[in-house]
């Protein structure tokens, strides 16, 4: 099967390695509009001196054409890859997306949606959002957990993670060592966010479960304080100063609580897991022990779920309407 | 959506009762051989003096044709019911079915699968094996958990189950007050089987994955023996008897494990659970603290998995090709 990257970073490198891994898939192809990378053997963007013959090229001369699928990471809002998705669909591609809101767009982005769905089936191609969370952790997973269920009532998923283990990019995306007036003032300002996607996680259970919810809230992500000096990838953060962030979102219909999501990311969290709770007939309390890497696990499920999608039938699909990705041979 | 259940006993019955509380489904026709349950309303035997408007009928004079699925809970082995899933076939309905053999009846059972196949591809309809195990626990679940990842090298699910808090005609099946003697006569004449459906199990994972592995076998269960007397639904089990047993399977390739499962069900367990262990990058860790209740499981599983086996496309699948089951509303 052959697979273009369109877009180059950190998500789009890892992603052709893993494909190069592959035995039934093929790195096509590789798009992005940084003039820096262009021209360049992608495989020297993966580690020093390596050549795989596949170049970075820009999207108007993109070998999108006889890809089966394209691995579109450029973005996390929809509205701002909608031009790339078109293209890809135009192509005859299929697409997979770790961006986002694509998740479950027909919601939050419904108009957006509904255009690339008529053009995916008109084209005859699937499109698709996933990753870790939104795409798997958080919403895939739980609902294929309610299967021996007879009944559901609610549904808690909280992802408990130590951030001091992670990247350095996403230990300042969580605002280590910032005051707790300093976070406060870039969450105004838009420049800490929490983790994007609870409400288009919540969104697709709902659909999934045939659920009719009338309320998706989002708090905004409250900042975890030291209440001792913490070891992080930034020195030692004084007691005082923020070591990480909780985001927390809660779906309701008639003023129940149906769906609670947690994120807690900071640098003091002893033990590390992904756990759903299921209120449900039978109850059902499962766990991943240390949790699942966040960066490896959005390159897999992305890459597990490009054969999945070419073997779709065509139109934007959410992670729920497709047969569960596996580990690819 | 409209579903019959063919078989009437105690999972045909369970089938049937949750199907009338759920409110996309309906409950239209009931199925048995049995000389005194034809006539009677299935209401009747799931509760005394309830009243369905539904009567069980011979197959014969089933009410198969007009039904979108037919829930089938007839028997363990394929070969005893091929016949009753291709008058299902015939008469245009889809079929789930709680058979352990049909969970993945490509290898054990290749030419009855390849008939089966055959003729539901012709009527447009769908045939589905499955239940909470197989079909879920040990084998559907294990896949949908290796999405998260790049590689994998074996696959590890132990079910840990208290039989003392089970019905008594699953007591006895692990045999339960039996000397050791006894349960290995009873071994050899097959009376006891232990857990059935351990290599379909293996067999779905496999073909799940894309993995051609060369060896599946099956271990004669073992007797577990009560260290002091154990309490039971069979009064006290006194030391030296048995308390119930262990199944255990693997799956080889070049000599190597690759699958391993293992099932536990005795009056002396402390902690229930069902575990899934992934070697692999990143390595999963996963766990159903308390268990799955066998039963409501199963079920939960083949009522929810009906209306995918209605949508999906038609011929004999396994439950890795369609999308996951979800609480039914």
């Amino acid at each position: 099967m052959r697979i273009v990257v369109y877009g180059c970073g950190v998500m789009g490198r890892r992603v052709a390695t893993a494909l190069l891994e592959k035995r039934t898939l093929e790195l096509a192809g590789a798009v992005d509009i940084d003039e820096a990378l262009l021209g360049r053997d992608i495989g020297e963007l993966l580690e020093p001196a390596r050549r795989t013959g596949v170049v970075v090229t820009p999207p108007r001369q993109a070998p999108l054409s006889g890809a089966e699928c394209v691995v579109l990471t450029t973005g996390s809002r929809l509205a701002a890859i909608e031009d790339q998705i078109a293209a890809c669909i135009d192509a005859g591609a299929n697409v997979v997306s770790t961006c986002e809101e694509l998740a479950y767009p027909w919601n939050r982005n419904r108009e957006i949606a509904a255009r690339i769905d008529r053009r995916a089936r008109e084209r005859g191609v699937t499109v698709v959002g996933t990753g870790i969370n939104p795409g798997f952790l958080m919403d895939a997973l739980p609902v294929v957990l309610t299967a021996p269920c007879l009944s559901v009532e609610k549904i808690t998923v909280t992802r408990m993670m130590n951030s001091a283990r992670r990247r350095l990019p996403f230990q300042k995306k969580v605002g280590t060592g910032l005051t707790p007036e300093e976070f406060r003032r870039k969450i105004e300002s838009g420049a800490i966010t929490g983790h994007v996607g609870l409400v288009e996680s919540m969104q697709l259970i709902a659909a999934a479960l045939g659920w009719e919810l009338d309320a998706y809230t989002e708090d905004p992500p409250e900042p975890v304080v030291a209440e001792a000096p913490v070891e992080t990838g930034f020195g030692t953060v004084e007691a005082g100063r923020v070591i990480g962030l909780v985001s927390r979102s809660r779906a309701l219909h008639g003023g129940v609580e149906r769906i609670r999501l947690s994120f807690t990311a900071h640098a003091a969290v002893d033990e590390e897991y992904d756990e759903v709770v299921i209120d449900g007939v039978p109850p059902i309390r499962e766990r991943i022990d240390g949790g699942v890497h966040g960066d490896i696990g959005t390159v897999a499920v992305t890459v597990n779920t490009a054969a999945r999608a070419v073997a779709a039938p065509p139109g934007l699909l959410t992670m729920a309407q497709l047969p569960p990705p596996a580990v690819t041979p």
